[in-house]
């Protein structure tokens, strides 16, 4: 057995650790035995010196393995699980989940709640009167198999190390680190079941991953550790400048992935959904070609096979399906104010982290965890990156509480646009796809 | 005021640290408002991202600060300290200190127990009946007004914030670094008041620093801090590849220091005692070149008056003076057995640790804080590198407590010989000398 001293000094010295010390030692920490300062100093070796592929995939496995591991039984072979960074306007899952399951795959996905200024699924779920989002193993089993669809908040025994060591990396700064970020998504998504998987790596100043070589790095690592842990991979890398769509706020966001299921969603939106669905539906073997999945897709979208299964979804955990077939039901805040804009030109962009930031000032997202949120407020973009807008004519649309929370976010909003005098051309939204080398038989 | 992990971050990212980022950060972790695990990730942080300098300088005297701080008073002028790094035989102080004070300097030196492979000076002294290391701060500042010279145990009350740190050190794997190590021990000088020091750091096999290269980097680091505070620095780097002297363990060590002081020493011993000596007498002002600090150094050995001295020392400190006349009535071992050589040739390599580890077995060492040590037992060489040695010729005198214990280590002790046909050089002891660039007026 080694001792801790030595697992940390190998690393320190930027040696490859073998699969054995690395259980070892996440396991002791785990059970006490390596303590947390211990913990801390082998994270910022981590950090400082990194981890190979093999040891990433070694990692990611020993904390998936630290708790409970799903089997999802008879829907297993058609199981595929999605996964986004996080940005901010992020409803994709809300419109790509029901289009999969409408085309025949069993989605059975975790989702997180939103922190800092990104939001979260749940969050956004939870704007649904009655909606539970808690259910418990057999319930969230039972509900993929009848449904094919089901979206619940992550369960704490899902790899519990990996909770226990990011806990310690927020308080002594070793987030940053390609292979530790990694290892920490695909430990739940590995702890969760899904043989075929598909990650939305999110790039840009609205991102985690502000460069397109840190992207990259990340999507590659998590495609290889699933890969390595016999899973379908696929990454999407797709920008995350100005906020996807035009809403930002629980309940707005949801309203918008409604509209988009039923066709009338904004365009960078219902690109970014339709391009993961194609994905999915090669990764869960239900497409045999790119060509084919997008024909289904589009036509789950048309047919509103896509909108039925996110009703039936929400019936299924509780929640009030009358705010889904007319979402001015959902909550909705007090004062609605329009922001005119304070001069003319194309928009040339927008500063989507700075309007995260100011939603989470409105309410709608959290500055710690365990922070409560306002499902009704946030902010409707009346202009994205390319269009020309008049002066005077409506920018943004503020969803919130008090004129006060107006008048101190005000100039804020529209500092977030640049402007160009000439035409600016949008970037694609899906910048890159990589695919893991095993793929559905 | 930062916060803990803007610190980590900070350092983590290779930036340079502000003074008070180090201040803030060294006191907090004393104060307790920084954890211990914060404390652990940013010393994995400066290990593989190190320190400039000025941090280093900035973190010694933080950690001086942090506790009490000696004001030698009416000697001040005159004092001057001096420190090893740690080596195999090395009883250079108990020779070199005492000239020193025979030539007029006030020499207060607070020095270390062994630890590991390595002895330490404060057990040496201890094979004195009666002596006393643990002296109050007024009997060590009247000692050395009155004597000129004083060896006593380091107070716990010296940098305490260092002792803090080097415990979080050793059980997290950061132990290993220049700028660490540099102003761990600078922090204690630098407390222990003297304006003048004289580092020996020594280089080999038998030292912690393996290569010139690492050993020029902890000399030229622990150089800078002290000129930056304001100290008269020099260091001489020694080679510590067979140990120093013959002698190996508590009392054999005092005594050959005794014989040392009597003209009747080995002969490396007596080179670095008078080699550090004239970087002492230079330092302190008694001598204006090095080759009147020579002579200096030679007429205080050869008078007594270098041997005069240390009997005032161990009087003052309670010690039994007829110890120091008659080395014969310190404590000696019951067996004490030659070892003779295997073969005939020329000894061309002495292994130290190896040595020091076995002289730890016997029970001369420590293998962590807190163990007792045995006096009387320990090794000493018949012959050393460079030496012509006849088959059957005594090769190593054992004094240990049992014959089981000598038959546990007599192939170990003739293994650590290296043999050449071909007669070998001996390389030259003191390998370079650095000085600062403040001297004495």
């Amino acid at each position: 057995m080694p001792t801790a001293v030595e697992v940390i000094a190998r690393k320190r010295d930027g040696h490859e650790l073998t699969r054995d010390e690395i259980a070892w030692f996440v396991r002791g920490f785990v059970g006490g035995e390596v303590a947390d300062y211990q913990a801390a100093a082998w994270l910022m070796a981590v950090v400082c010196r990194g981890m190979t592929p093999r040891e990433t995939a070694d990692l990611a496995e020993v904390m998936a393995a630290s708790g409970q591991q799903l089997d999802l039984g008879p829907v297993a072979a058609r199981a595929v699980d999605k996964h986004s960074t996080g940005g901010v306007g992020d409803k994709t899952t809300l419109v790509v989940a029901p289009i999969a399951a409408a085309c025949g795959l069993a989605v059975a996905k975790m989702s997180g709640r939103g922190l800092g200024f990104t939001g979260g699924t749940i969050d956004k779920l939870e704007s649904i009167a009655g909606l539970r989002v808690g259910l418990s193993q057999a319930e969230f089993l039972a509900q993929v198999e009848r449904v094919g669809l089901v979206i619940a908040g992550q369960s704490a025994e899902l790899a519990p190390a990996d909770g226990a060591l990011y806990a310690l990396r927020d308080v002594t700064a070793t987030v940053e680190s390609i292979p530790l970020i990694a290892s920490s998504i695909m430990s739940k998504k590995i702890a969760a079941g899904s043989p075929a998987i598909c990650l939305d790596v999110k790039v840009g100043r609205g991102a985690f991953m502000k460069t397109i070589e840190d992207a990259r790095e990340l999507a590659g690592a998590m495609v290889d550790i699933g890969t390595r842990l016999g899973r379908r991979m696929t990454a999407v890398i797709s920008g995350m400048d100005e906020p996807l769509g035009n809403a930002i706020g629980n309940a707005l966001e949801l309203a918008e992935a409604v509209a988009t299921l039923r066709g009338r969603g904004p365009s960078d939106l219902t690109e970014l959904a339709i391009g993961l669905a194609v994905e999915l539906l090669q990764l869960g073997g239900v497409a045999p070609d790119e060509s084919s999945a997008r024909g289904q897709a589009f036509r789950a979208l048309r047919s509103g096979a896509a909108f039925e299964k996110l009703v039936e979804m929400v019936a299924a955990q509780g929640g009030d399906v009358a705010q889904i077939h007319d979402t001015g039901k959902l909550p909705s805040a007090p004062l609605v104010a329009e922001l005119p804009s304070p001069r003319a030109g194309y928009v040339a962009s927008i500063d989507a982290e700075a309007l995260g930031w100011t939603a989470v000032e409105l309410g709608a997202g959290r500055r710690k965890k365990g922070d409560p949120v306002d499902h009704a407020v946030g902010i409707v973009l009346q202009a994205k990156v390319g269009d020309l807008v008049r002066s005077g004519e409506p920018l943004l649309v503020v969803h919130c509480r008090e004129r006060a929370q107006l008048e101190a976010i005000g100039d804020r909003l529209l500092g977030a646009f640049g402007w160009s005098e000439l035409p600016t051309l949008r970037p694609p939204l899906i910048r890159e796809v990589m695919r893991g080398a095993a793929r559905a038989p």
